[in-house]
């Protein structure tokens, strides 16, 4: 049984969630005490010396990193191939997105952290980085449904979560209207699952 | 013919030349005058709107970030089967430090970039949290050659040129000896090749 340590409100476990549930894949959620920094107790860096979420364990494989749980399990369990392709073109084109999600769209999951959780990042600075990688997305999505391929891919799965919300962080997104209409197709997706912060298509 | 958007003292156009010396491919490298932003006009945003370089053409295929230029790069020519190997676990392993690569590690980064072109970012904060990721990767070298998988990877690659050139953003590496011992056997491969300051084995 695959075994997620995982958060409720964190969009990076969601991820995970989101994708395995595409997936038709079940798992052992462990909820790890985030509001109470649970995560960077030595029970939690021993398993992820970063200590960050979600961890992930599959038999005597043991990952950190959202992005590097989606590369594995879409290779592992996606039979349809759909997800992360197995050709050179693809993985690069996916890889761009992982890197971003993981990178810049994180603006967007730092303005939030302060205002739920009152962290003491630079709000001014977390909401320029988020804003300028939204214009990039918005402008890539004006001629396209889904970031690369044609097709949902876990690259739109790693920019997904603290794009659609982005405003519990204090960032509006109606001046990137591609991207809103994107945030709705990925909610229509099939294994679509809401977490609070993102309900369901209307 | 490969294209290559290059800037010889960019530790992250670095990586593709040297990924791609390891695989015996050639380039066309093109001189993007960073000193003087040129990666940031328009001639540079139509192929990369997020404004960096390395950017990566081969025929059709235009990619950005070094990360993804690596996965590319890796799945289509290395016949090896070594440095991004085609299975779910190595696959993950990897991309775990890809992220890191992409992220921790530009802590040192931004350090240098402070250091040698005067860039106005927190240097204290660079300097802790590049200090944070190279304990944990000299904690994680200590039972082991290579990130992962016992043998270089591109993880290896993504972790190796800001990590090599810590002193140049004021970082001193001494307290980290595995990670010393990882930076000379990366000098040690065969398909190694030097850059300013990273200089070839003594």
């Amino acid at each position: 049984m695959i075994k997620l340590y995982d958060f409720e409100l964190s969009g990076s476990c969601y991820k995970i969630r989101l994708l395995m549930n595409s997936l038709g894949l079940e798992c052992e959620a462990v909820n790890v005490d985030f509001v109470n920094k649970e995560h960077k107790t030595e029970k939690y860096t021993r398993l992820n010396p970063f200590g960050e979420i979600p961890i992930f364990e599959d038999g005597h494989v043991r990952l950190r990193d959202a992005q590097a749980i989606m590369v594995y399990l879409a290779r592992k369990y996606d039979k349809s191939n759909q997800w992360y392709p197995d050709d050179a073109e693809a993985m690069g084109r996916i890889q761009q997105w992982l890197s971003t999600g993981g990178g810049e769209v994180m603006n967007a999951a730092g303005a939030r952290l302060v205002k739920i959780l009152n962290y003491p990042l630079d709000l001014e600075k977390l909401h320029a980085g988020a804003n300028r990688v939204f214009k990039i997305m918005d402008d890539h999505l004006a001629e396209r449904d889904w970031l690369e391929l044609g097709h949902p891919t876990i690259g739109d799965i790693a920019c997904f979560p603290y794009t659609a919300m982005a405003s519990e962080g204090g960032i509006d997104l109606s001046p990137y209207p591609n991207i809103l209409k994107w945030i709705e197709r990925v909610k229509r997706l099939p294994g679509f699952i809401p977490m609070p912060g993102i309900p369901a298509a209307a």
